[in-house]
């Protein structure tokens, strides 16, 4: 593997001596072939069973659409973590009656509530090889946006071609476009919220805790999937019933140990492990740095007006929560770069790889060589407007303009046959659309959308006149100061409706000529702008049809040296199905100190303060202190597991992925990274990687002992433990 | 041991296992009766020799007074702390040689240089119980000022009788008056400064990391002792020599390893493990809260004066450093306080020890239970003026007022025979005043001090009438807001000229009438003060005088019940000679957090940022990275030790104190506590409680490495290694 060499460039770098380490988010159908190696790390089932996505455990695992779950009973209840369902319960808060805070736990089918707007469960059918089909459209001769378009031509055709009712198909890009899969996911689109604790233990440690270990979160929550009777998809129905899924999780209710084998099984969204030493730095020295400034202006503006209003403090809680994860989160990237040398070690790796190709000799070899320096040209072009497309992308997060120009580009593409839309705006996707037009209204405040429009115009208008966009500039009209610019933005809020979700729908629903004839003054702007924004977009489809050819010739590269050491390499995480596997461990942080793999309740009390977010119910403190575990705490731990560290190569998309062990079994749910890892979506370092899951004994412990789910611990096949602990509290 | 029982009650609380530990500061001559102990640690010399202040290795170990240090050679070298030595670094720099950042090396006797002012090393030569003589003067029918008069006139004769030219007494009380020692001390009062390593090693991680783990300080340095041609004790003249010490410590180079025997001999300053709940109490709701506020405030004061003019900077720059270390201590305090439930502990064991007399029964015992209650009845006494006494403290603290006080108190003193003056103005001390008279121009500013004293001055017009002094008030003449005592106090600065070092010291040999005849206004204001604070000494002497009483009978009370267990009892520490005696061992600071005993060179490297206190020179970087440590590495520790942890009973007044390995050879120097061990002064908590030490492999390798000290790593009797890795620097 790429990242096994990596590992010890680095190592060198760090006169640290290697591990031995199982890094690797791999295709299920990879897994065959590292047989030999989950078997001597304890793996107990058949590793080529891992390809069938129909059998056990592999047709338990679905995917929430940014979120990994599984199914746990054969009603369809599904399990993921407390973060995965946080809209659900916000969605069905009142003042009065605040899920977060309370938890939730629904004691039959009857008292589940429905899930927020938008909210699915993905269930992998099928997994396609759909290469030719794609490279067929392709011609040599092609410039990049013809090759663009061809791209997805090819992809929404076999899109097409592959959907049905209750169905939905996406082509996904494996090693730059060495590869093309069509992969075909029932929707269930009736998802309920079954049961949660209470945010103070599902979000115990809060921001403060998040991305660190030692960490004590019960980051678990449950749903359940809905379909009609007659077992299809369908939308939100009294007379629904639970699906019934062909795979259930079994649960091993004793967990596992330090040294155990563990694997994660879940959708992991994004890492760019192949990323050049350039790619790195321009995060590091430009675009970490603008971004962490940014969203710490955000905050501070959110904060402002839910001082002021405490409605906008609810109406931006989950907006503030994810500015907040990212905020800690590039941070982290580059405190971990840093670290971890990884500009160092990915130059190192090119040198490698390029002196590699240039041995070989041959015209081929120096062909690669070629375009990987092509490819180093074209990310160099990338960057040159870098300053615009960070204004500009400011200006295209406010809610209330960004609805609006998305509502322009709707009515240009509805006036399109289907085929020839873009693939976002194509008909199956406009309940998705619709969805968040509607879901908008519960999150935004115009108050502080207008505040951050005007942040977003003042860092426009310090742009060079190179750089800008007429368009805006026109509807600018020369404002250019603190002043001017809130005075321009108050104007146009005055003179629009798209504050209001009926308007937002109504326009959803119209032609071009209709908003043309509007005089909502932030369609007109809309109109003015989205032109100007497609030929930017144009640009950068043209830039990715480009990369399309040369990043395949990078890993094809990549691929030939690694086979060469009899090495396989699995493709950046892209949303699709992946499976990671190794041990249950702690590690070194720093000098002198080491990390356990568990914690325990007793860090619980440790770091309860009282205050959010270290509050928990009184009750576990109580028990806590008592030792009334109902035999769930482990001796060799030294009490009752809360949270468990492993070597695992997991990233965002994972959060809900189940935790199995060597048998495929269910022991807690993967929920985070440590700190350490943060940088690892650039570079895998596995002395200090780790994955943070919930312990299944936790899960189990809290739904029992302080919650009282037993209905749900006895659907899932397990066996309550006897009276006298749950009377006891 | 009480601290035995405390642990057990402890521990109970906590719900967490017993620990074997060896917890307490000995007196030398207790250690004989621990002879089992100390061998089952692994001591290899005989216990009884340490109880011989004359032989090896007790006759090497020294006190600097507030810090402790040790001869390595027969020439009167000395090895302390490097903030031990920090006054003398201070004293000769300049703005253009500064010792503090730059290091220092005497590469010969010549060009070693004078301490500063008023440094001393105390040679203890002799212990002699006198608890006889002192109580002879006591009567059961004295008041408290009668009995405080008494020992202090007891005391008085009993140093006068003890002092010679070149000697030091003092009559120490232990176990609050059961015993009183007089100790007999040569005072050495030639002190050099030999060789210290720049400040960005000695004192690496400064405020951020003190009272931390992981530790990576390079605390030390080497002063040398020089007296008269003679032999006897002198003040500086270019004419001493070195001072040839009886016993001089066997330096081990090899060091120790995790789970060796240790042993630190030193000069503990002040413990209150004896203290009652109510005590510890009264600290955690107000007087640490206080104190951290005011030092927050003084600190506030000095940075911002520092902002204005550097020289303030420099000039506060050691009260600073000493503020932020009590900062950080207080805030230790309450956290360990409450962490360790030390009230909780406390109560339990004041209620187990009423409950054993109550059980013997008898009138004695039953006297002894009514002494502890009037105990308890006179601490509350003392806390009823707690506002008025922490008001007239601030007051009491700033320079010149404080110098003033103390010349019209001299001045009085002075009239009477010296026998009959209070101790502290006592002939003896005189150089002592002299030198801190002269000291203070180097460490105040009189725009700083006059803030410090308006500061002082607005919380103690805030006093209800009856807590306040009328003579203050006179001089205060109404003035109450910041406004008004800004412009008192710039009245009284404006004219006087004890800001200047020849005027304070002109005053000090001056008597009362020319002081009441001077029109200078800050004697005049000190004249009008010095009485009304002087009977509240008084009133303080007079409860001393009845704790005397009541302090005792609580000790006996728990010297029986412990005697009743077959358990030793160790006084509280009194800066009298003590050993604690353990094992270099780890600890669990938090949940899943383990913190190993030793930190390595590789920690240096993590930590260093180039930014001040991170930066250690560029040369120990590159050499830490090459690995290039000259033999000084340990395999096993697994790199270059830097400072190691140990369950040692050590406080301040122990810095610079040697550590011994089982043979009694130099491995190391305490210079810190963590964390968890700064409440350690009410409670020693063996799980949490750890010293810390500079490993002597990094001492020898930083002087060999880095700063080319060869010549004392041969003074200390120690191979210096082959020369090619000198030569690669």
């Amino acid at each position: 593997m790429r990242r096994a060499l990596v590992v010890s460039a680095l190592l060198s770098v760090l006169g640290a001596s290697p591990v031995l380490a199982v890094e690797g988010m791999w295709q299920p159908a990879q897994l065959a072939e590292l047989s030999a190696t989950l078997k001597a790390k304890g793996f107990q089932l058949d590793p080529a069973s891992l390809g069938d996505l129909d059998s056990y455990p592999m047709g338990a695992v679905v995917s929430l659409g940014g979120c990994s779950a599984s199914f746990v009973s054969p009603k369809g209840l599904i399990v993921t973590n407390h973060h995965c369902a946080y809209g659900a319960l916000q969605y069905n808060s009142t003042a009065e009656d605040n899920l977060i805070v309370d938890g939730f736990l629904a004691k039959s089918l009857a008292e589940e509530l429905p899930g927020s707007p938008g909210m699915r469960v993905y269930v992998t059918e099928q997994i396609t090889d759909v290469t030719d089909k794609v490279n067929a459209g392709i011609k040599p001769w092609m410039t990049g946006g013809e090759r663009y378009d061809a791209i997805e031509r090819a992809e929404k055709s076999l899109v097409a071609g592959c959907e049905t009712e209750g169905y939905r198909c996406s082509v996904r890009t494996f090693y730059g476009g060495i590869s093309y899969q069509l992969i075909k996911q029932m929707e269930i689109q009736d998802v309920r919220l079954v049961y949660a604790p209470p945010e103070s233990i599902g979000k115990f440690g809060g921001d403060v805790d998040n991305w660190m270990w030692p960490r004590h979160t019960g980051d678990f929550s449950f749903l359940r999937a809905y379909v009609a009777p007659n077992g299809h998809s369908a939308p939100y129905s009294k007379d629904n019933v639970p699906y019934q899924p062909d795979q259930v999780l079994k649960v091993n209710p004793e967990g596992l140990e330090a040294g155990d084998f563990v694997m994660v099984v879940g959708y992991p969204g994004y890492t760019n492990r192949y990323s050049l030493a350039m790619q790195v730095e321009n995060a590091v020295s430009w675009r970490y740095p603008k971004s962490i400034q940014r969203r710490e202006d955000m905050i501070a503006i959110i904060d402002a007006a839910a001082a002021k209003d405490p409605a906008a403090g609810v109406a931006y809680a989950s907006t503030k929560a994810s500015l907040n994860n990212y905020l800690k989160n590039f941070r982290g990237q580059m405190e971990g770069i840093n670290r971890s040398n990884t500009i160092a070690a990915k130059k190192a790796l090119e040198a490698e790889l390029a002196a590699w190709l240039k041995e070989q000799g041959g015209a081929e070899n120096l062909a690669l060589l070629a375009d990987i320096d092509k490819l180093r040209d074209l990310t160099a072009e990338g960057m040159e407007h870098r300053q615009r497309d960070f204004a500009l992308g400011l200006v295209g997060n406010t809610d209330v303009l960004s609805s609006a120009v998305e509502l322009v580009h709707m009515a240009k593409a509805r006036a399109k046959p289907d085929a020839e839309r873009d693939p976002w705006y194509q008909e199956r996707n406009w309940s998705r659309h619709k969805a968040g037009l509607e879901r908008m209204q519960r999150r935004f405040v115009p108050a502080v959308d207008q505040q951050f429009l005007v942040y977003a115009l003042e860092r426009y208008v310090k742009l060079p006149e190179s750089e800008r966009l007429s368009s805006l500039d026109n509807w600018l009209d020369g404002a250019a100061s603190h002043e001017e610019l809130v005075e321009r933005v108050a104007e146009l809020f005055a003179e629009t409706k798209l504050t209001q979700t009926e308007d937002r729908l109504h326009w959803f629903a119209s032609d071009l000529a209709a908003i043309q004839a509007s005089d909502d003054s932030m369609l007109q702007l809309a109109l003015a702008l989205q032109p100007q924004l497609q030929a930017l977009d144009d640009q950068e489809e043209a830039r990715y049809g480009e990369w399309s050819k040369l990043k395949p010739r990078q890993m094809q590269a990549m691929i030939a040296w690694k086979a060469s050491r009899g090495q396989p390499v699995y493709p950046d995480a892209n949303g699709t199905l992946r499976v990671t596997f190794g041990t249950v461990q702690g590690y070194s942080p720093a000098d002198a100190v080491w990390y356990e793999p568990f914690t325990t309740a007793r860090g619980v009390v440790e770091k309860h303060t009282g205050q959010v977010p270290f509050n928990v119910p009184e009750a576990e403190l109580e028990a806590i202190k008592a030792g009334d575990f109902d035999g769930y705490a482990s001796e060799k731990i030294g009490g009752l597991p809360v949270d468990f560290l492993a070597d695992l190569d997991i990233t965002g998309g994972n959060s809900g992925s189940p935790a199995m062990d060597a048998k495929g079994r269910l022991v807690g749910l993967a929920f985070d990274g440590n700190w350490e890892s943060i940088s690892g979506s650039w570079l895998f370092n596995p002395k200090l990687n780790r994955s943070i899951q919930v312990d299944v004994r936790y899960m189990l412990w809290v739904m029992h002992h302080l919650d009282h789910a037993d209905n749900l611990i006895r659907e899932m096949g397990l066996e309550v433990p006897s009276s006298e602990s749950s009377d006891s509290d």
